[in-house]
């Protein structure tokens, strides 16, 4: 099965550092195409940057031109997941709900370490959204912002035990990972707390192996349903060619068996 | 005080319709400008449309050059309303938010009644995230797509009636209209059903009208804090001009006295 | 319009307090009549005064003679709210209420700083009635009691802006004044903290102005349908004067036009 | 033991009503004094009725001389319940708030059966306020009105039969008569339905005789603490007779060991 | 009448303890059994011991041959509650939703202090489930295991002061006795801490007088509908006797009146 | 990897169904060792019968002697969940809270078609528990009894699709399976609804894999800290053996890589 990871900022090191994390986490047979929006703030942190980053992943998957059997929406917390339902036919799993989810079958309460406090509230409505707020002990920022993580590792891993810690403090007993871009440092952070660590982009990787190897597709049914087709469009990006969206946003030309 | 009030889709019927209701519920004194987004669907109906909006419409109003004391987002339980509150100091005044407002305070449970099945749900998440579910009785479609309010005012009014009631069965005592095209119709409406009926730009106005008399702008303390304008941002629409919006989205370049 | 402001204490002092609050607030053409019980305790600070003060304001309002277009309910958490809907076709605008939506409107998450810590309990109920308890982070206590709030401004003013620091904390990007009598403490209290602080009067008063402006009456479909007016009443104050009320609680011959 | 068991309105009939059914209900030992307010309507049906009934409940038993050991507040769905607990120190038993709680002990969900549709929001006020509505399966009126229920007890009993049907198909596996004239019409409803039908008044007997039993006291640490004596009070009833209340406000000159 | 009253552990010593603290509730007149399960751990903390003790707890039950006319269940916070509910048609009083309810009505919100940390998930969802979530401020361990309570009584005396403030800190002003062992030190505590202070087995027994001497029986309408007695069973302990269970568990054969 | 698969009654008809399959949705390399308990109930239906469910399956996965990497606890809306997790290393999945997560990334909202009207009570607390109820439309039972699944398959689908269709007008876009024996079913479900169905083993087995291939173990930091193993027993079954189980449950003797 061939998996479109979708980093929702314009960053292409945030890109490489998610592809490399998904395919670590596929199992032989999964193949990964991992992409980035062509437009847009090179990181999201914040309801402005998420607002702008959820049409520009909607853009970016839209226009993508080869076949997919499931969508990884690879920013933490972001805005779009229903819209991307919406438009799709294959499995969409959005790394904070996939994370959650997992965290929910391993502990009792789980934390989210994420990085700017911008990006809490955020993450709250998420989390909301997806029925898993009753089963979080919060949110917390270990005001590490994205573009700064990979500057210094030991710095990053150190914000993170903090953050971690006063997450256990507060009845967690499971701790995400709460940006794409904190790839690679579960298992050190595990090690460190002694609780499950939960990265939010593995997670999703193996939610959509789960769903695809079921041969489960996304309802179109209720309010993914897709939208008409014939309604008129005036130029909006569309990957920044020009074209009317609307007329090909049917979820069954985009999706591959 | 002078209004940039935003139309979500880029028809320009509604946004002559969403204007004329602004002027008629505006008091002396209150100048309203109506504009609409330069690119996205001539209409909004579910999550895909909603979120391509949401970003179309902080595009349109970050690049608008006049000044504005508040900003009325006019397009009902459409996305970005956090965005935007992030972006600006003068307020802004959503119109699903402040009609069901209002009608808190006419009604013990409020009903909406919209256009299309596909918007239900987004405005019940709308309406969540605004604190006011509690009061909400319910939100029920009339079917009566967008684009086709002004068709058949009559028939319009028909299926409005029909909803109304089916909403005063489910505890509501006021009914609030879920789209800005049903503007001018809260009147008729009123009177056949016997209760209050809240019309969404209206309500806007008036709240806004409100909060900036009392001096009121937007908090900069939490998540509606400015984004950084260091941050480098890719070529996106900025209405179509590949501007480099980061750089000036502080919010402090927006307002005028 | 003419505006009827009740103060829910028998203090003439802090009605003094109220009425110049609301005329700061009302825009050109809106008259103010504050008035207070004649009959009740000097401030209400808990459950008990609280209910004996709704009855005293209900039965304050009922007894009026002169014509009003609007309630305003002066009391900040105090009971009643509901049975003043119930028997008037004006609107009714509580301040608790109104300050809260206010504070919606700029802010992610407000919190409330009252008098004394008796009273927490009451507004939070007030809060949930009103169907916004999601949206406050929390309510604090000043220890300042109602009647000593005047004896020394600039303790008062001391009281908040740390009772104002506490709420920050919890989360809280604005501030609502959770007492009447603290009006005129807005403003300089916005200067210290930096976040929008809501006077409940004035957001009343503007709120009012909006509704009435907009011919908005309150709902007499659901639970706010009049009592029956044929109902045997046993001489209760009706201001004191054995006036049996239940003949006159119709709506109707108390609005005007 | 000596329980004060207080109607909410000035219909002695009703407390006849009460004071038979609290008699039937009460062990061996214990002494019923039902009063009824000297002041106020002749049945409290929806807010403003209500809010009335709260302070002359307050009023009445404040103003009472006779020792007792414990208050039955017996009006369904009234107001006023936690102001009692602030100024007494003996336990203050609500019906509503017990015959839901004993409901809990022998069903799955309970349905509350009560008069007018104007009682049915205040009621679930009351439910919320108590903790209990997660365990409530609806509310509904038998539309049989206060002062007619002793009219024709047969129509009276056909009435509660539907609405305990309808009841039951919403989920309730028990039935709360929700209204203290309904009283003795518990067993004859048990027997159609074959589900436990709970009456307030008895319910709330027998929990005042565990608490009594048990040697407790109304919490005086929280928002039960009492309401400050030095408080000036203008004029209000106090039992008609013009007495300053708040002097004599305290708890401990109101309990009998 | 007569009360079989289980301990939820096989400790003889506790089940003594618990049949004290019983029979001091008791009034004149009932007779109070108290028994444990004859397997199954000495103690229940934490989700596996209590979900084995919830069987053990209904095998004893269903295999004690005596009359009873109601179960009260004396392990604070354990499992099945509702499952025992289901196969009995006299009254099962649970201590823990029973001294809930209590503490309910003598103060606005109660703590719960129990004893190790692993129980307090657990204890969080039986109040839930109870429906009395909303009322309680917060559940903390003395961290004195259940079998350490008698050793030292001081030291636990201590360790529940301690708890208690805490819980006080919280916003409690009432505490619940966490765990039936605790039994005998609820007035010393409410001395030390002037709030009251609820013991489970003596709450329980009151309530369970209540309900018998208004003639309740659980409800055979919904989830509590007894099991098919037709299933066949495998060798289930039945108290290790190898009985088949099935054909017996009708509650009718267990009650006596 | 293998998996534990335990079936909650002691059928082991149901017991092989369960086993086809988990070992159809299985990938390569996933080993399947279905077992189901020695003793209880040959069905499970209704709160009794899940409790004692409980401890047997928890009886039956200690004592059982073989490797394993993850439980699959194959009873849909069982209880006992919490209790697993707390004596197992390896993760515990079950299949309500899996199926229910799989159908929250495919669709808005779930629906539950279970078999008898016994159960919906117990399935509604398990989905309160997972934390995913506010994603559940509703949970509807078929009125096909457990063991009635497989006499004849044709009437089965016919009272699915019935209660499919049922859910759908609650507003689900998506149907899970509410037992474990409609394994099978899902597929032609599917054809006839139109939306995704659901069944609990295939997803339960899905989401082991993913946890265990992402090395991911259950949380012993909380409330799943394993209990302590010096407690002494008394002789339960410990699958009908007598052993002392309080010393060995410790979950670092149960799993196996």
């Amino acid at each position: 099965m061939r998996f479109l990871v979708v980093n929702c900022n314009t960053s292409r090191e945030i890109t490489r550092v998610i592809e490399a994390n998904a395919m670590a986490a596929a199992r032989e047979g999964t193949e990964i195409v991992a992409i980035e929006p062509a437009w847009g703030p090179e990181s999201a942190e914040g309801f402005y940057e998420s607002f702008v980053t959820a049409a520009a992943v909607l853009d970016t998957v839209l226009t993508y031109d080869g076949p997919f059997d499931a969508v990884v929406m690879a920013g933490y917390g972001e805005h779009g997941r229903e819209g991307m339902r919406q438009v799709l036919e294959v499995p969409v799993v959005d790394i904070t709900e996939a994370s959650a989810q997992f965290a929910c079958l391993v502990s009792h309460r789980f934390g989210v370490a994420t990085t700017a406090p911008a990006a809490t509230a955020g993450i709250e409505d998420s989390l909301r959204g997806a029925g898993l707020w009753s089963r979080c002990a919060g949110v917390l920022a270990t005001r590490v912002p994205v573009l700064g993580i990979h500057q210094d590792n030991e710095l990053t891993l150190d914000a993170l035990v903090e953050t971690g810690r006063a997450l256990l403090d507060l009845g967690a007993d499971s701790v995400v990972l709460g940006c794409a871009g904190f790839a690679g440092l579960d298992r050190r952070l595990e090690d460190v707390l002694g609780v499950p660590v939960l990265d939010g982009v593995a997670c999703a990787v193996a939610a959509a192996e789960g769903l695809v190897g079921l041969g489960k597709t996304t309802s179109k049914h209720g309010p993914f349903r897709p939208p008409d087709p014939a309604k008129t469009w005036t130029h909006w990006p569309r990957a920044l060619a020009g074209k009317n969206v609307g007329a090909r946003t049917m979820a069954t030309d985009r999706s591959s068996p």
